[in-house]
Order: structure tokens, then C-alpha cells, then sequence
């Protein structure tokens, strides 16, 4: 209940007054810097380039088809949804931080490809010649695989962070996000086209360990807004659902052409259809009436997805794919039982979204299901070139067994996680200082603190005069003990 | 009005109590039988598969963009999100079972895909000196078109059916389809590329069968809930628009290759686009003061996508489109006007979304279309060449001549009509069992029965004490002839 | 506060009696206009006849996949999202008319792409030996292009006109908007792919003037729902992002296959992330605490889009377009925070979406944009062949000098504007004959004119009389004569 001098507080608070300086200034300044390093280091890669018509006629390249624009756009166009209608509306489930959950995953992913563009061009597209970075609509889809490890930390400290924390957040997960990303690809040669390893293994435990930092003790201030009404549960299942159909083009987006992309994209799909059974049914058990849970329908159902992010390429048969989602289904949803408030009672971390369920633990075990999948996988099953193909084992890696691979990939996700764990613990201490205009315990998931939020005239209570005491907002009003004297 | 005691049984009553029991079980036995039966017999088709790169040489096959992934997988993805955003929020616009209409659907399209490439599987894809069913982006597209039919019969069914009857529903729905397709696509050789017989019509059929047996004299008790409210009428729209939008890539996702998917997508386009404009009119006419009705703009405005699922890859002529887009607009929206509250009162058929008005009718007509369409088409529209490959008149076919195999179209879509029927029958009465949990008269239309549904704080009414009495539900507050007495 | 006279006004008025008869009447005879002309004039092309299988055959066309179906119909899905969701649901943002919006965009875009086909046909695809228009997948996207002029314009006026002066508003749209692109694309020679000329400086212009007639000195009395809610915005937002993530295929849609669409889709991505980060800039420094504006955020953050409609398929630079989409952010937020409140006050101008600073002005620049980035182009930057290639300076055009083409995009511009102010001017007197059925001065922004909109039951509070002050909910009151009597 408001008294006038926490109204008072609510508003005028020094901890968010500075946002009208800091956020701007953090914009403009990213924002030109990117525009100058734009300027110095990106040019369009030989197939978006004006010369094409001529590099097409000396590389004897017969067709337009055969631009890699129509291999990948229409998946390049799928992730880009994931990321900001699957992402954003999937956030979007909290009574009154809709507007912080699809708008600040919206500013964060578009400042986050821009930086993603240069930080993962120098790791993999420069051209040492030139000293330029060469992009194409596979480095889009990078850009926006990088992103995702930035919006998923996002989830667990969705409410809790201002729009410059979270612009902070962006800029060194993504450049954590290149450096692992090129240890585990590049130096490790590990295959990861989905990111089980990369994007979700790193995302969850980056986001968990800045949670972890940023624990705050008297969260349960803002209790009565966290959660979600009916609505907002029907937007996020727009996030849902986008993320989940999509899924097989995230982890089909950048494999092989021809094959590689046909067999991911089936085998995510089976995943992710097998995930949504067991989650149901460990939803439905676990209720003593057999009802359902939306939080569990909402994140647990994608799981497969998470966890087949390094397989899908892979022979891992349609049934082998069943059985991870299976598992995973079953995983996840324990997750939101048990282990999302197990975590916040004992270790003292707050996980909004519950990204350990969703992504932190099924990344993990999505990149050692590649790694047992590499390790068994033989001439016999993919063909002698096949395997070549799918394992790039060509060049000076001609000679690694797939045993070895499959050792290299159990440690690209350790890996993974140890940029995660400690890249994001260094970063909650940076966002811990009382310069970035978070919200207070007591002002947590209200987009009050952020936007400018409409009045809900609709949902307006009758203004009742009471006492000669206008009261106007439906949560005031839910919160007060309001009620009609006898006369 | 709750009295306690109703309160009491709205909660407690024995039907639903299982619901924890069986929805487990049911969702366990199913995805484990589905995880063997898949480890048995699906294996990936020769363009998924590792040895893909072999193969490609050895058939000199230059490019692998001649990979029927690149071919199809746009318009898979535009099926997919059809199935799941596209009839799954169409099915919340009723103000509170979105998360059932969203929910379920997501739940049995999720089980129907994977029973469905088995089914079919058997009886398209299975080879038989291996006995293995092999699959890729066709049998994905394929499986998404199968489960559409239990979704359709879903549709007359909202709100008054438990999840376990959904699952046991596509259970059969999808039996019964593989069935009638083979059938009518193998045996009769019919074209029905967009399936509006082996979809709409059966779907349609065997919905209406189903509701007709599962008839209830009493649920005028939950008529309070049987209608939508401002917002949950929008996000039916998204659902309506997402049908919309993409039925040309429905239509077209697995019609010939070139000419067949290009023409396919214009002729529904066409014809979509023409139904909207009738629906408007009529709409608009039945009410005394010009004003819409959304359930028409929601519904009818697609029945003209259902109605070119067979011709639509046929030479119907761009105004031949328009016209059956015209025609089935008008048709459709006059089912909801009169013939679904004539279904109710006189033939005791409860059809929650009007799926006779938008699948059923639409899909016999479409199929009758198709039929006379084809029973006209000649070598000087089609071509020679053109001819034999829009109606694949070869082999043992290659003698049959057009106007038989209009009969044959014809006779096809009598043949999914009876499937509809008499399988819809049997399965109504299978599902009449009084063992799946369905909900009571008094309970239909509500989310409670099988979800947790978070307390909308925010438009919780103020909570008046008055006379002792605690007033907590929103909806009981609108009804309640709410008075303050007098002193 | 409605008394029982402007009660009997509100639904009772003359101006809008007549929906009943004059919507089904225009919709009908505009429909089977339509037929009619589609039945004398339109085809299906070579890619989309049957025909195909032996045109390829006699062209040595080796695969099916040089149809141009593959290469535009991922495009062209995405832009059919753009025109259908991307409008639509940008427009639900006023808190009682998120039917309108969502339901006319709806209504108009089906009947514009219609009339497109056949106005677009007579001036580019016409056949003057056959005297047929033969249409294929460019086609239709070109149809969503044009319709966009007029539901650009839709958005100055949202709330305040009647389905059929939208009908009327969209006839004449596509109309002047398929004569203004003859002249600029063909007579003049500009490039503008993605329409920063022909759609959007047009469409803004031609809504501007039709608004600036249709003036209403007392909207004021309407002001109550002049407004969104919570819901509204994060619809509103769905809409945001869809026209936000599927720009780029807009701008590629129709560029030359290879390197074409591909640097479009590049440039575009690069444009819109740039001006997020702006438009939070901007709208956080107007505001006294720094917070956001979901206006902004919903507008504002597309006008880099919009900027880059002419200049994304040529060689502008990644950096090129990033600045674009950093002055485009700032400048359209100005123009929502200064110019919009301006105009009205001012001028006389209201704008209900904004579209001056969205469409209008970011296309008149993007319009120029393209005029200096064509100025300065050189072989060096494109190659020989690649700029023939680009700007298409071939045939009759071979001679002209870069500086001419840019002298040319200007003054593209300036025609587009011209035909926006002037025809705009002209349909505006046309639609102030008192016969359109608009709605009321207090009755704008109102679904309840022209849709029959459900009780919401849900959201409805109670309604108290209290100290004989009525309060207030539209409907309830509306409906109700409910009232509580005194002790």
C-alpha cells in the first residue's frame, strides 16, 4: 500500500534519475562508434557486392540460384523472428514489464548485431590483406545467433535491470560470446551450428552468474508483479509458439548446404515435437488436479530445440532425436518445479525467465549429446565423404578420429560454460555499480520505472470518492484493504 | 450464480479428478510407443541423408540447391506456422479458453506429426526390401497437412472436451486420414494438393460427426463463457491473418515443382482475397445497423483458401479464382448466420468455431470444384506435356481421359465425406466413455478445469466487503445483480 | 459523460444508417467488377501456366528452380506478412479500435491488391499483341507494394473515417499510385525497389492531404479514446516487429536476383538496427525521467526502413546505411514529439499514426538518398557491368550519365509528392460528400460504429452510482441502465 512518501520515492528516486542522461548517451555514443568501425572495417563480401555479375562470369557459377542469399534467407528471416518475436513476446509474460520485455529485447538484439557484425567479423571474416571485414547474409544470421546469448542472459534479470545495464550486458556478452566462439569453433574445430554449446550453454550461465551478482534480498518488494495475468500469458505464447516452429531454421540455419540443413531442420522438428509431450505430462502430474502450468508449456516445450543444437546436423536418427526432446521435456519442466526455487532459496540466485531450465542445462547436455554423437559416428552411417562433410575433418584436422572430435566437442562445452560462469560474474560486478539507474527492490517488474505507460481506461476500476480520496490505479487499488463502510 | 456447493463440485467433481492420472499416461505410453516404433521404421530419405554428397555424384546432380529442402521448406515453414499460431489462435478468441485453444492445439499437433509420418509413412513412404519409411521436407509438410484434420475437428469440439479426448481424438483423426488419402490419392488417383477433400471435408465431417454424438442438453449452463471478449477477439485475428496470409504456401507446398507451386500460390491468393470482400457484405447486411461481426471477418474470409485446396494447382484461370473466392465467402458467412444456430437447435449439433461453415462445406465444395475444373481441362490450356504433369497422367493412368478423372475427383471427395461421418461417429462414441476427464455442463469454456490460471490482479475489480460476503471472481461480479442495500 | 440525447445520437445518427446498404453495395459491385476484368485481362505468365513444362524445355531451362518463384516467394511471403500483420496490428494500438484497425487494413489491402494487379498490369505487364496481362509471383508482390500507398494513408486517418470511404480512398490510391510509379520508374528511369518514392513519400503525402480536408474541428469531443492501454501497445508491438524484422525482404523483394537482393537485405538490416538505438535515444531524453515512449518505439524505430526504400540495392555502404538509419531514428522521433502536435494545432492536420513522421518524410528522404548515392556512383565501386546492371542503364538509357540519373531520382521524388498532395487534395473533397457513412465527431475512435463488439464481461467493473455521479464505461453504460439506489 502507498503511502504518499513511498509514492513520493517511487518516482523521484535517485537510482533512476540519471536514465534520462545515461541512456541516451549510451545509445548515441555505441551508436557512432559502430557507424565509424562500420566505416573502417565492413564491406559487403563478394556475393552482395556489385562486382558479383562479373565474379559470377570468371567463376564460371552458371546460375543467380546459386548465391548463397537463397540458401539462406528464408532461415536467415526465420532466426530473425526467433529473436525478436520469439524472444521478445516470450518475455512479454509479466503482468505490467511487457513493454521492458519485447522493447528492450528489441534495443538490445539491434545494438547487439551491430556489434556482433564486427566482433565475430575480426574472429572470422577478415580478410588479412585488405584488412577488411567481408559480410553476407551468413554473417547476418551469426550476428543474430550471437545476440541470442545476450538476450537469454536477459531472461534472468528480466525486471531487475535498466535499459543501460542491459546495453552494458550486450556489449561484453557479445564480445565474450566471439572470443568463445572461436576458441571452441576455430581452435577446438568443433561443430555447433544450433549453439547448444555457444549460444545456450554460454547465454544461461552468463545470465545466471550476473543474476547471482546482482541477488537482491528484498526482491519479494515487488512480489505483486511477479507473475503473469491472463493476457500476458496468451502474448508470450506468441513467443512460444515462434520460437518453436522456427527452431529447426535456427539449428539448420548455417550447416552444410543441401543435407546438412535438410537433416537438422528434421531432426530439430522431432525434438521439439517429442519435448512438448513430456512436458504436459510432467506439468499435469505434478499439479494435485492434473492442470497444466503455462510457464512449463511456455519455455520446457523448446528444450529439444536447445538440446539438439549441435546434433541436429548429425546423424542422430529420428528416434535418437525423440529421445532428446523426450528427456529434455521431462528435464526442463523439473527445472521450473524444482530447481528454479531451490536456487533462489539456497543460492541466493533469481532467475526470472528460469533460463537454467531452458537453456543453461539443456545447452549443457545438447553439447554432450554432440559429443557422444560425434564419437560414435562411422564411415558406414554417413559415407566416407559424408563424414568428411559433416565433420569438416579436412586440412590439418584430415587425420582426428571421431573419437577425438567427440572429446573435443564434451570440451568446447565446458568451455562454453566457464566463459559463462566467469565472464558473466566479472560483468554483475560491473553492472553492480550504483551507476546504471537499476530499479529498487520495491520497483522491480514495473514498466512504470522505464516507459511512459498508457492509463488502462478500460480496465479502470470505477474512480470511487471515498473519503474525499480519489483513487485512480487498479493495483492501488487490488493492494487496498478497500472497503464500503456501513452507513 | 455459485452457490458454495456449485463452487464446491466446479472444482472437485470426480470427472475431471483423473485428468492427473491419464493425461500423463496417455502423453508417456504415447511418445515412448512413438520413439520405438520410429527406431523401427523412420529413417532419413536419401536428400537428409550423410550419403546425400555421394549420391549427388553419382546421379549428376550439379548443385545442391536441386535439393527438394530449397524447393519446399519455405512453404513448410509457412504450413508450420499455419498449424500452430495460425488454427491455434484462432481457437482464443473465446474470452477464457485461449490457453486451451492455443494450448491444446499446440499439444496435439505436436503428438499428431510424429503419428502422422508413421501412418503415412506406411502407406507412402515405406520401402518395401527394407521395410523402412524414409523421410524429408515432403513427408514434414505432409505430416503438418495430416494433423490439420484433428485440428479442424478440434475446432468444433473448444471448450468441451479434455486433453486426453484431443489426443485419443488425433489419435484416430490421423489413422482415419492416412487411410482415406491413400485411397483417395492412390486408388482413385485424385489431385488434392491442398487438401480440400482429404482435409477440410473429412476434417470438417468428422468433427461435426464427433460433436454430434458428444451432444449436450445442458451447456446453456456455461453460455456465460461461450463468447469472447475485446482483447481475445484480437488475438484470434492473429491467428486469422497468419491462415491467411500464408494458405497460398498451404496450397502450393507440395504441388509439382515450377509452374505448379507458382500457379497454386497465385490462384489462392486470388481467391482469398475475393472472399474477403463478400464476407465483409454479408456481414454487414444481417446487421440492422451495417456493423461486422468479427466471427465472420475471423472465419469466413478464409473459406475461399479452403475451396481452391484442390483446384488451386489446376488451370482454374485467375478469375475462375476470384470467383470461387466470391462465391464461398458469401456461403461461409451465411453458415454462420443461419446454419450453425439451425445445427444447434434442430439437428442437436454443438460446433463451438463453425468448422461446418468454414472447413466442411468449403472443403466439398472445393472438391467438387477440383472435379469439375479437371473433368474440362484440355491439351490446349495445359499443354501435352503440361497435362500429363499437372494430373500425372502416366503409367497405368496414361489412358485415362479428363472427364473420368473429374469422376474421379468427385467421387474422392464423397469418399472423405464418409470418413468424416462414420469415423467421426465411431470415434464420438469412443470418446463418450465417461473415463477421459471431459468437463461438466456447468464448466465448458473455462481454462480452470485444465490450467493453472494466474488471478488477474490487474483487472480484478475492487474486492468489496459487504455483508461478510467476499466477492473474488470478476465474472461472477459482472453477472451478480449487484446492489448495495439499502441501510 | 453521454446523456440519454447524445445516446440516442451516438448510435442513431444518419451519417452512418446507411453502412448497411452502401458496404455490401460497393463491396459487391467493386468485386464483381473485379471478375469481370480479371476475366478480360489477366493471365497466368509463363513461370506460372502450364505451358512451363515445354517454355523450358524449348529455353534450355535445365531446372525448375530458375522459375522465379524461388528466387521472390520468401519475399514475397514476408512482405505479405508486412501489408497484412505488419499494418494491421501497428494500427491496433488506440485502445477501442483495434477491430478497425486490424479489420479494414484487412478489407482494403484484399480489395488494393486486386485493383493493383490490373492497374499495375495495364502499365507494366500489359501485352499489346494479346492485349492480355500475364501475372506471376512479382506481380503480386508489386500488388502488396501498391496497396501499401493506401494503407499508409489509412493511418492518418485512422478512427475517423467509414469503411467505404477506405474503400473509395484505396480505388483512388492505387489508381494515382500505379500512374505516379509509370512515371517514375519507366518515363523517368529512377530505381526504387522498396518504394521510398513511390510508396512511401506518396502514401504519406496522399494520407496528409486527404486529412488535412477532411479536417474535424471538434475530434476533441473523441479525445477519450484518442489513446491506447496497456494491451493495445503490446499488439501494437506485434505489429512494430514484423514490418521491423521482414523490411529487408521488402527492399530485396523485387531488386535483381543475386548480389541485388542480396546487398538490399544487408543494407536495410543494417539501417533499421541503427535507428532502434536512436529513436531510444531521443524519445528517453524528451522525457523528464527518461522514459520511453512506446510511439516511438512503435514508429519511429521503422523510419530507417523506410530511408533505405530507393538506396538499398545500390552500393551505399554498410556504414553508408547505418547513418542513414541514425539521422532517420532522430528525426522521426522529433517528428512524433514536435511535428505531429504542430500540424494539428497549426495546420490543421490530424494524424492519427503519425504517418508525416514515418512515412512521409523519411521516404521524401530516402527519395534523395538515393538521388546522391546514384549521383556518385563509378565502375570502381560497382564494375563495368555491375552498374549497368544495378541502374539498369541499357537500350535507350545506355548514354545517361550517373549525375543525370540522380538529377532523375530527384526529381522522382518531387512527382511522388506532387501526386501524393495533389490527387490526395482531390479524394479528400470526394470523400467529404456527406455519403460515406463517416462516424460522429464524439464517435471517432470507436469500433463500436461499425463492428458489433462483444461485452466485456471480463473487464467490465461494476458499476456504481455513487453521489448520483455516473461512471463511466462506454458499453457497460451504454448498454445498462443499471444504477444502485440511494439508502
Amino acid at each position: 500500500q502507498h503511502t504518499p512518501s513511498t509514492m513520493g520515492n517511487f518516482f523521484g528516486r535517485q537510482r533512476t534519475a540519471y536514465v534520462r542522461v545515461s541512456l541516451p548517451a549510451v545509445s548515441f555514443v555505441w551508436q557512432i562508434a559502430m557507424i565509424i568501425l562500420f566505416g573502417v572495417f565492413i564491406r559487403y563480401d563478394k556475393e552482395s557486392d556489385a562486382h558479383w555479375v562479373e565474379y559470377k562470369k570468371s567463376h564460371n557459377i552458371t546460375s543467380d540460384i546459386e548465391n548463397d542469399f537463397y540458401y539462406r534467407y528464408p532461415s536467415f528471416q526465420d532466426v530473425h523472428v526467433m529473436i525478436f518475436v520469439g524472444f521478445g513476446f516470450l518475455m512479454t509474460f509479466l503482468q505490467r514489464y511487457s513493454f521492458g520485455g519485447v522493447g528492450f529485447n528489441f534495443l538490445i538484439a539491434a545494438f547487439g548485431v551491430q556489434w556482433a557484425l564486427l566482433m565475430q567479423g575480426w574472429f572470422h571474416s577478415l580478410d588479412h590483406s585488405t584488412g577488411k571485414i567481408y559480410i553476407g547474409i551468413e554473417n547476418l544470421i551469426n550476428a543474430d545467433f550471437c545476440v541470442a546469448g545476450s538476450l537469454i542472459a536477459y531472461g534472468a534479470l528480466l525486471g531487475k535491470v535498466s535499459p543501460v545495464q542491459l546495453l552494458v550486458l550486450t556489449l561484453f556478452g557479445v564480445t565474450l560470446f566471439a572470443v568463445e566462439e572461436y576458441i571452441i569453433l576455430d581452435l577446438l574445430h568443433c561443430r555447433d551450428a544450433g549453439g547448444s554449446m555457444v549460444i545456450h550453454a554460454f547465454g544461461g550461465y552468463y545470465g545466471l552468474a550476473i543474476s547471482w551478482v546482482l541477488y537482491r534480498p528484498n526482491l519479494h518488494q515487488s512480489k505483486r508483479l511477479n507473475g503473469s495475468v491472463y493476457h500476458s500469458d496468451v502474448f508470450a505464447m506468441i513467443g512460444t509458439l515462434f520460437l518453436w516452429m522456427f527452431w529447426p531454421s535456427f539449428n539448420s540455419a548455417i550447416t552444410d548446404h543441401g543435407d546438412g540443413q535438410h537433416r537438422a531442420a528434421i531432426n530439430t522438428y522431432l525434438g521439439l515435437a517429442s519435448c512438448v509431450l513430456t512436458t504436459v505430462a510432467i506439468s499435469s502430474m505434478h499439479d494435485k488436479r492434473g492442470r497444466l502450468d503455462m510457464v512449463h508449456i511456455q519455455n520446457a516445450t523448446l528444450a529439444g530445440g536447445v538440446a539438439l543444437g549441435t546434433a541436429a546436423e548429425f546423424m542422430i536418427t529420428p528416434y535418437g532425436a525423440l529421445i532428446v526432446g523426450f528427456c529434455c521435456g521431462i528435464i526442463s519442466t523439473f527445472g521450473y518445479i524444482f530447481v528454479t526455487p531451490f536456487l533462489e532459496k539456497r543460492l541466493k540466485l533469481q532467475d526470472t525467465c528460469g533460463i537454467h531450465n531452458l537453456h543453461a542445462v539443456p545447452g549443457m547436455l545438447g553439447g554432450f549429446v554432440g559429443a557422444i554423437v560425434a564419437a560414435t559416428a562411422n564411415e558406414s552411417i554417413y559415407s566416407k565423404e559424408g563424414l568428411i562433410n559433416t565433420f569438416d575433418l579436412e586440412g590439418k584436422y584430415a587425420d582426428r578420429s571421431l573419437g577425438t572430435q567427440g572429446g573435443f566437442q564434451a570440451a568446447g562445452t565446458c568451455v562454453a560454460i566457464a566463459f559463462g560462469l566467469v565472464g558473466g560474474a566479472i560483468v554483475g560486478f560491473i553492472l553492480k555499480f550504483p551507476i546504471w539507474g537499476d530499479p529498487a527492490d520495491d520497483n522491480c517488474f514495473d514498466d512504470e520505472a522505464y516507459w511512459e505507460v498508457p492509463e488502462d481506461e478500460e480496465t479502470i476500476p470505477p474512480v470511487l470518492e471515498y473519503n474525499n480520496h480519489m483513487i485512480h490505479k487498479h493495483q492501488d487499488i487490488a493492494e487496498t484493504n478497500f472497503s464500503v463502510e456501513q452507513c
